[in-house]
């Protein structure tokens, strides 16, 4: 079992010391990744990133930054200098928090947040999530007086539920008044299928809204290293752009950028697969015995709770029957016994609720 | 003119604001980049890359640190917690110098490095450079009682002198001594092709020196950003980790260092013509006329000092021909006119000559 630590500290961690555990043909239920794959509109335009490996990438990132613009011009109307890109949402997440001093993070939630706070000595507070996994407005409110930024997931990691918005803007106007930033996390916003649920519409009025996005989880490019952030405080942006290393994004992931954010066939096929699939799979789960609870889900990944087994021992057993599950010890605030399951192909998801049901039958035995 | 801004800052900027200057052909002479091209081992195992981009990469890049251990084993052996991987050698100095609090720079230099430390903040000593170019050793001992850690090219840019080592064991005693850390940048020393020129031999030795390496230049992988740091100093190196993002590298950069670090071929034919082609291009040079002097060189660049005409101008008129040169004007502590060529092929050699040349001619009319 040690050579899988996917239960560590990431999802997606199906590596040994010998490499890629190859020959184990693991499907990795742990990593959120669009079951669809790779969109061809990157496969098919890698001779041009293959031509742009002689040069230093445009330092300035135009052409993906057009790309970004336009990708979100149905909802807002960005400009270059509200665009910062990055070598994945992790490279914005911590830039973004580096600039405050106090920080509040609601969680459970994403574990690089309170990493990257600690990384940089922040006072950190955390609000918590209620039993049903819904955010607690009414203490995030309270809180904010001791912060400069609160960070938050739109849907969250690792249960996928969504900022209720008109309980949210209380707080991005108490945040706008008191020059507040509220960074709102929303890589995985696009499995929702539905704009009107992210906040990036939200710019035109907020300049304290804060928003990270990636083509890690929606497009499937989690080798590729591509996010970036977007919002109507171009100080903000200015302010991260000045500690940022130059050419920070590659030309694999800026061709990746120019191409499958308009990749408007990848998008449809992408939504209408995952609407149905989450309704299945959610139901699905419910079935399970040892599954005490399924967590609502607007995201690719659903959270169980579990009773009659341990989180690790699951894991364990998974993995026996080559499926990567990811284990939630670590997400601080999740009190019992969690795990998170990727909604991935109907055979994939198939395969896990066949292995959780033989789980099942053995522990009834 | 106003689309090309080599000159503002870093050379190897040939985009406008409509992207790439394709139609314009230009000879790129302001980028430091093997002329040999990207190398066909990277190319070739591409395929290895595009199967990645659907998983995180290894988070801690253990195939990639294989290679570099055994890239660098006839000159010492570095074990897995000697090295640091970054997203290009930028990310590396970043972080190297973000760990020091009085911060000791031998200029003019690569002016990432000053740059670096302002933006952390550092307190900042300069080191000039004698003027033949060479390292005022006495100085830097002088100083460094001052500073935490210096940095230092070997070769420097943008000149192309080595540190002289038998002057330098005196400087790495001390700092050996008193707990104060080297930082070599050594992104061009393999075009030098000798390894004894190198400080990795040292590394056995001392534990003050941090080498900081990029497959960049030598490799020809401007767009690819992959560099890394290496040490005896393994505390340095885990200091460096923990304030790292996670998964810094792209698939594609793993991949090319992978392939290319054992690329022998490529390493012969660089070796081979640069040898060659350094003499050829370095006397040539000193033949044209407003070339005042040109600058002693192991490396794949030479800097060269103007009499006759403003180094500004001679970028205009040089852009004319369709060739871009780097204009030295924000080198710290050069003082006149100063140029970089990079040394390229030589059809692009000769068509260099050959501008300076025409540029000469209409200067005596």
């Amino acid at each position: 079992m040690k050579d899988i630590k996917t239960y560590t500290e990431h999802g997606g961690n199906v590596y040994s010391d010998e490499g890629l555990l190859k020959g184990k043909n693991i499907i990795d239920f742990s990593s959120n990744i669009n079951p669809l794959g790779v969109p061809k509109s990157f496969l098919n335009n890698i001779d041009e990133a293959l031509e742009s490996v002689i040069r230093y990438p445009d330092i300035e990132y135009k052409r993906l930054k057009k790309a970004i613009i336009e990708y979100h011009a149905s909802e807002t109307k960005l400009e270059e200098d509200n665009i910062v890109v990055g070598n994945g949402a992790a490279e914005i997440i911590d830039l973004s928090l580096s600039l405050f001093k106090n920080i509040l993070i609601s969680v459970p939630a994403f574990v690089e947040y309170e990493k990257t706070a600690r990384k940089w000595g922040k006072n950190i507070e955390f609000s918590y999530l209620k039993e049903d996994m819904h955010y607690d407005y009414e203490d995030i409110i309270k809180k904010i007086d001791g912060a400069d930024a609160v960070i938050l997931g739109n849907p969250n990691n690792p249960n996928g539920n969504l900022i209720h918005k008109e309980k949210f803007y209380k707080i991005l106007d108490k945040c706008e008044r008191e020059n507040k930033i509220v960074i709102i996390d929303e890589a995985f916003i696009e499995f929702t299928g539905n704009k009107s649920l992210s906040f990036v519409e939200d710019l035109k009025s907020y300049k304290s809204i804060f928003i990270i996005r990636a083509l890690t989880k929606f497009f499937a490019l989690p080798g590729i290293r591509l996010g970036y952030g977007i919002s109507s405080n171009k100080e903000m942006i200015k302010n991260i752009k000045s500690i940022q290393n130059p050419w920070n994004v590659n030309c694999f992931a800026e061709t990746a950028g120019v191409y499958v954010l308009k990749d408007k066939a990848y998008i449809e096929d992408t939504l209408k697969f995952m609407n149905s699939e989450r309704k299945f799979f959610v139901e699905s789960l419910k079935h399970i015995d040892f599954i005490k609870r399924v967590y609502n889900t607007e995201a690719n990944y659903v959270l169980c709770s579990l009773s009659k087994i341990e989180a690790s021992k699951l894991y364990k057993l998974c993995l026996d029957h080559s499926v990567a599950i990811r284990v939630c010890h670590n997400y601080r605030g999740l009190k019992g016994e969690f795990v998170r399951f990727a909604i991935k192909s109907r055979k994939d998801n198939l395969r896990l609720l066949e292995v959780l049901n033989i789980i099942s039958e053995n522990l009834r035995c």
